[in-house]
């Protein structure tokens, strides 16, 4: 794709803005594409009655580490175990406790319209000062998804539609990509839709399968008009941050993200996996499905773990 | 209800018990129940496009203490905000983020059916031993709903039909109640469904509106029978533990929990929260609707915070 | 004690200021008092060889509650017990597991001098969004302290000066009272030394010995200027604040926490417990003690846990 | 060092046991041979005023992995920083909160009596099943040294003595090698000493110094006797474990943490940093130094991080 510098980034971000698209305290952005139409249509999709889990393990196998990436892995601890019962008296059963802590971007996870913006300004034009304080979100927080997203979800198996089991380090899905591979899985983009990008890697490192170390492959900054175009509520793919990575040479780290998040308000899933998902859809050759994903009720929030299902 | 003692249990947990029923190995209990059918069925009950969240905030605003409970409530804390971009570099965009630290049953959760038992042994006979370690459940893990819970959600708005707000502490819900109002609200209930007990407590306190203290109202132990007789999946309610406290005299102190987690595999899920949703069945009179649920993906879990939805 | 405004915290501020006094690089403050003759000296005082803790416990029982003041009481956690091995393997030995979960303000401990200020600048004058970032303190973290504090300690046991168990709530304890209860106690204030302010307040609410709820009691902002003229290196007080709460009117609330930690460099320390000590120090006439605490090496850390002893 | 197997633990643990030694309800092992007496001589090698802190950062630096020790490293987050003022109001002042995720074991820090045993009883006799629950320790927790070890240290510079900056991989250190490090330094071991041993390695490693991979090296089983005889009070070790790893061929891992902790009731204490005290022992010549380190006030822990200090 051609670099893009940061006033390209900006005049590309007015021109695919959706502030004020739906009212000027709109804080949902693009999840008002799912129209109780879209959400009656998803649950239309549904034939076989078989669902399918898209998050890795909240566990400590994550790419984190605090000296890198400032994030750390989930921890997960059991605080009560075997016949222990609770404390200080007896009881006629026995019980167990654990505890999970966890940053709500390091696993499987939403980003909140909260979490990523530029030039000092959120999505709908809040402030950061005012918007994102220590207490957490005051707009764009992950509750305006609690409600849950429930739209068609559509698989974008671009992998295997090269015929290869993952995309190599580097490797940048663009537009045409995506009209190519939706077009050979016989699937028309709606508005509301849901796009399920897979691009074989996380998960399957996750599995020890791939190995090739490298930039994480995944969408290019041109794919925020094809968005914006075709109605997209939502991206969720299966690498760490749905764009390719160190794909815009000395411009802007991660542009998609600036365009999408900020400017069109676009909700992003990172670190899913469709690896069964998809062989299901390889199999039965249908690559559409009921998607359903609900974060945890966090006030202010600015992100969320999450176990999104598909069910066809 | 009739008091009832820990032989009592155990001879009617033999009777309603689901060991064996699908397979020695089985992990999943009374979530065999719904089958695809069960599934596609739920999913045709969607005709209005709308959806509801069922949590509570996962937020210090919970009932536990350290002191009394052994179990706090969740924590959640911002660590970058405003205009603070990651550490050490100059960065084109700014970004924010969270964590949370929380007990699986602290908030709106479901509990693993590695969570209870009584004479040291679990669901289908697991010994507690070997299946519930320092290092997370080795059987009946939260990871065995991964794949979510869609099934029909079927309301049981206990205090609308007695024409109150709430159910005062102490109240028992028996058999004939369940009867009562499912046949008011014109619902009979099928194999698979999941049943969503309101008795208008936790929630109302939550947002102040209920102060009177006291036990918390809930299912009689006689309950067990009627769910195992209706083939009925899982029981949300929207107290602190499904089931009647301080309601059984001098026996076990949460028999229903003994008889349907340990016994029979069922699914519970607690502290959800379903005004918005009773106030739209109330309106539009019809109380079923597709309830999907996924816990975290967490790997030995015996219990997770969720968000369940309802969408009609 | 007179209402002191803003205006007259900034004038005081400046009459009192340790800018530059040490060095326009200094983030030690007061504790450069605390020359090698003090720590010498200091060691002098042991002559009985015993020593006492002057910490509370880190437990749950403490007074901080995330929906008031923002903070959460420490949380202690076992993740291993009883005879569990380390994972998946056979071991000779057993060994046990736990884990802490703590603001670093939450219980006994230490302020760092990044913890606070006013008008945007620090202690030394440096300003605060390059000082306390979303990464730690750049300037003025706890680590300025970590090879220990080691000098004279002082017990101020105002109660047992008075004839009391405890302070009632509200009571000032000014410049007068330090001279009267250390001249009682034939004790001159040296420099360098640390006072250790007894209320009798906080360490008997735990143990549930006083009960009359109310303001805390402690030193009133004139305190500021004897402590700067005897050269105080720092208060560790038995209360929550150091100083006397709710007893500045309409002026700023903690008048001398602005002046002691942001112009003077002070070392504050609070939530200690002199109990012991106290009977010890009552039973023996020596108020002098060897004072010695070390924060917890927490790199941009603005506070630590810390357990103080006392040795005499 | 010849290997040693279970049964010879055992029977060495029988003859250098101090069970009964201080009495039957002892919970304190050898920290009872700090008498007053000897924490007087302790405060009288004070001669310089200076000290040094003992610890290694409690930071993200550290060795743990979740995925392979079962443990993980610090974790250190800001919670309010720059100017943010607490919630909900307008202040005078500003100030910034933190807080701390720690293993107790997982940075520098004291094992307590309670953190390790075989045959299914811990020091002085206790069953683990009584001693050692989901609760926190009931016997040999970390209170136990809640009033602080205060005592003379004595640093055993190991690879300063052989010439090197640090002990390769493997290298035992036998009770000949003590006798000789000492000797050299003219310090004679006494009752209720804290031997400081310095391997030079894992400080170094945080340093990025020494990059040879291998076992940590460290005492051999054998020094246990040698402990038992001199009236060591406690071995505080700049390495993992104290003792030399992976030197005992088939038989238990750590027989020296087991015959020390369990069978004599010695405080042990690992990843300590002496590069800064071995420095300043070397350039004048005096080894001795008034050791002080207090845990934090945890009730029931198993361990304490601390930053302990010498004073000389």
């Amino acid at each position: 794709m051609p670099v893009i510098d940061l006033d390209g980034v900006r005049a590309l971000g007015r021109e695919l803005s959706n502030w004020g698209r739906w009212g000027e305290d709109d804080e949902r952005g693009t999840l008002n594409l799912i129209t109780p139409e879209v959400v009656t249509a998803a649950a239309a999709t549904v034939r076989r009655g078989v669902s399918f889990a898209l998050s890795v393990p909240a566990d400590e196998n994550g790419p984190h580490d605090m000296k890198t990436s400032g994030r750390f892995n989930p921890i997960h601890t059991m605080t009560r175990y075997r016949g222990d019962s609770p404390r200080g008296d007896a009881w006629d059963f026995a019980s167990s406790e654990d505890m999970l802590i966890i940053g709500t971007h390091s696993s499987t996870h939403f980003d909140a319209l909260a979490h990523l913006w530029y030039d000092d300004l959120l999505y709908n034009g809040r402030h950061h000062d005012t918007a994102v304080t220590a207490w957490g979100a005051v707009h764009g927080s992950i509750q305006n998804l609690v409600n849950g997203v429930v739209s068609r979800g559509v698989l974008v198996d671009v992998p295997r539609h090269l015929g290869t089991t993952h995309l190599a380090p580097g490797t940048q899905v663009g537009p045409a990509d995506l009209d190519a591979v939706l077009g050979a899985a016989g699937v028309t983009p709606r508005p509301g839709d849901v796009l399920l990008l897979r691009t074989g890697t996380y998960p399957r490192q996750r599995r020890g399968l791939d190995v090739a170390p490298g930039a994480s492959p995944g969408l290019t900054w041109e794919c925020a008009r094809w968005i914006r175009d075709h109605g997209i509520a939502a991206v969720c793919a299966d690498n760490l941050a749905v764009e390719a990575l160190r794909a815009n040479g000395d411009g802007p780290m991660i542009p998609f993200h600036m365009l999408a998040i900020r400017d069109m308000g676009l909700l992003l899933g990172e670190m899913f996996d469709f690896e069964d998902l998809a062989e299901d859809c390889a199999a039965d050759g249908v690559y559409e499905c009921m998607f359903v994903a609900s974060p945890l009720n966090i006030p202010g929030g600015v992100g969320s773990p999450v176990n999104p299902i598909a069910v066809k």
